[in-house]
C-alpha cells in the first residue's frame, strides 16, 4: 500500500443527508459522522486530506426558508445561500472529523475555508440555464417571479415549476493559496463545498452570480489548484460502469484516460449523475493528476488501497 | 508610528448593517466593503490583520426564515444558525477585503475559518439566559414554544415575547491552532464570526449549545489564542466614555488595567454595549496583551497610530 498521498475528497449528498430523510440537524449530524469516520480511516493511514461536499440539499432548504420569510426579511440570492451552506455543513464536518480523529489518538487540526470559485461570465451555461433549484411551486408563482426578475423557471411536467441556474464551469478558486498553505500546515481542511460560491470576475474584482457548480468539477479544480496527487470521488455504487442497467453492464476497475475518453464519447455516463463524476476525473488526469478514483462513500480505505472504485491513471 | 503589530479587529454590527437598513445582500455588501478599506489601510501599513465580527442581524434574518419554514424543512438549532451567518458574513468579507487590497496593490490571501468556541456546561449564564435572539412573538407562540421544548422566553413590556439563551463565558477557540498557522502563512484570516459556534467539551469531543457568545469577548480569546499584540474593537462611538451621557462624561483616552478595573466596579460601562467591551480590552491586557483599543470604525489607522480610540494597556 502507498502511504502518504495528497488525497482531494468529494462527498455526494448522501454523505450528508440520505434519500428519505427530513433533514434534521441531528440526521445530517449523524450522517456526517459516518462519512468522518471514513475520512479520519485515511488520516490514520498517513494520507493528506483534504475534503469537499455537494450542498444540494442544505441549499435548498435555505432556500426555502428564504422564500417563506421574504415578506419579513429580504431573501438572500443564491450565491450567499451557498456561502451560509458552507458555514453549515464545514461546521458539521469539523465537528465530526475531530471526534473520528481523536477517536483514533490523532490531534490534527480541522478547519473549514469559506471558497468562492471564478467562472467565466462568458460560459455558454449562461445562455440555457439547466440546474434545477429549489422546490416546486405552481405556474402562476413562476411566472410572477419571470416577470418581476431575471430569474428562469421551467416545467418539470406534472410536479409544477422549477427555477433553473446555469452549471457554469469552474476556472479557478480564489482561496487556493489559503487553501494550499494550510494543508501544508498538517491541518484537514475543509473547502469549496457545493462546488464553491460562483464568482465572476469584473475588473479584477470577484461578483457573485446565481449559478451552481457542479461539485465535482469544482472539487477537480481544487485538486489541481493545491496539487493533489489523488482525487476521490466517494458515492452510493461501488464503480462507474459501462452500458449501465443493461444485461452489458460492466463496473470499471482500471482504466486509462484514453479509455475514459471513448467511453464518454459513446455516451455511457448520464450527464448529472456518473456524468460530470467521470468528467472530473478525466479533467485532472488530463491536466497532470495522477489518479482519480471512483468510489463508494464506505471503501474509501480500500479504494486508495487498491482494492476498490474505478481508478483512471493516464 | 509603529509598524507591524498583529491585530485582532473586532466589528460591530453597523460594519455590516446600519440601524434603520432592511438588510438586503446589497445593502450588506455595500457597507462591508466600507469597512473593508479601513482594515486594507491597517495591512497597508504593515500590520497583520485577524478580524472577527457580529453576527446578531444576520442570525436574527435566519431564525426568522427558519421559523417561516418549518412546516416544510427542518429548524436548524442556534449553533448551526450560527455556522450559515459564519458563511455568509465571511463570504463578504472575503470578497470585500480582496477588493480593498487589490485597490491597494496588495495580494495577499483572504480566507473565513468556520468557528468554534468551547465553553463551561457548568457556566452560570446556562442557569439564567439573558441573551434575547430572534423576533418578538405573541404570548401564545412563547407559551407552547416552552411548554413543548427547554427554550426560555421572557416578555418585553409592550413588544411581545422573545426567546432568551444563555451568554457564557468563551473559554477557548477550537480552531486555534488552524487559524494561527494560517495567519503566520500571511493570509488575512477571518473567523470566530458571532463570538464563535458555542460548543461544550463532553468526554473530548465537541457538541453544539443553543447560547450565544459575546462577540467582544469571543475576541479576546481570539486575540488569546493567536498571540495578537493588539485586541482592536471597532464601533460606532470614537471612545469609552465614564460617565456616559451625563454632565460629567469624560471620554477615555488612555487608562491603565487598574483605572479600567475601577472604573468597572463604579458602574460607568453599560452591560449589553460598552460593557463586554471594555471587559474583553480588560481581559486582554491582563492575560499579557500588549494594548486593547475601543475605537470608532471610521478610525481604526488613526487608532493604531495612537491619535485616536480609547487605548489600554497594563
Amino acid at each position: 500500500m502507498s502511504t502518504g498521498k495528497r488525497i482531494v475528497i468529494a462527498l455526494g449528498g448522501n454523505a450528508i443527508l440520505q434519500p428519505g430523510q427530513a433533514g434534521s440537524f441531528a440526521e445530517q449530524l449523524a450522517n456526517v459522522q459516518v462519512t468522518a469516520d471514513q475520512i479520519a480511516d485515511l488520516v490514520a493511514a498517513g494520507h493528506t486530506v483534504i475534503v469537499t461536499h455537494g450542498n444540494g440539499p442544505q441549499v435548498g432548504a435555505i432556500l426555502i426558508q428564504q422564500e417563506a420569510g421574504r415578506a419579513q426579511v429580504p431573501a438572500m440570492p443564491l450565491d450567499a445561500c451557498g456561502a451560509q451552506s458552507q458555514g453549515l455543513i464545514g461546521y458539521m464536518l469539523q465537528q465530526c472529523l475531530g471526534k473520528s480523529l481523536r477517536t483514533r489518538g490523532i490531534e490534527r487540526p480541522v478547519a473549514t475555508i469559506v471558497t468562492q470559485a471564478v467562472v467565466n461570465p462568458d460560459d455558454p451555461a449562461f445562455q440555457h440555464p439547466t440546474k434545477p433549484v429549489g422546490p416546486f411551486y405552481n405556474e402562476d408563482w413562476a411566472k410572477q417571479r419571470m416577470a418581476s426578475t431575471d430569474e428562469r423557471w421551467i416545467e418539470d411536467a406534472g410536479r409544477g415549476w422549477r427555477r433553473v441556474v446555469a452549471s457554469p464551469n469552474p476556472q479557478r478558486i480564489v482561496e487556493a493559496q489559503a487553501v494550499a498553505r494550510l494543508v501544508e500546515t498538517g491541518a484537514i481542511v475543509i473547502v469549496n463545498g457545493g462546488g464553491g460560491i460562483p464568482v465572476i470576475e469584473k475588473d479584477g474584482d470577484f461578483v457573485g452570480v446565481e449559478a451552481v457548480i457542479d461539485k465535482d468539477l469544482g472539487a477537480e479544480r481544487v485538486a489541481h489548484d493545491v496539487r493533489a496527487e489523488v482525487l476521490m470521488i466517494l458515492t452510493d455504487v461501488p464503480r462507474a460502469a459501462i452500458n449501465y442497467r443493461t444485461p452489458q453492464q460492466r463496473e470499471l476497475d482500471r482504466v486509462s484516460l484514453a479509455e475514459v475518453e471513448k467511453y464518454q464519447q459513446e455516451g455511457h455516463f448520464k450527464a448529472g449523475s456518473m456524468g460530470p463524476k467521470v468528467e472530473a476525473c478525466r479533467r485532472f488526469v488530463a491536466n497532470g493528476g495522477e489518479t482519480a478514483i471512483i468510489a463508494s462513500l464506505t471503501q474509501a480505505v480500500e479504494a486508495i488501497a487498491g482494492r476498490a472504485g474505478t481508478h483512471i491513471t493516464r
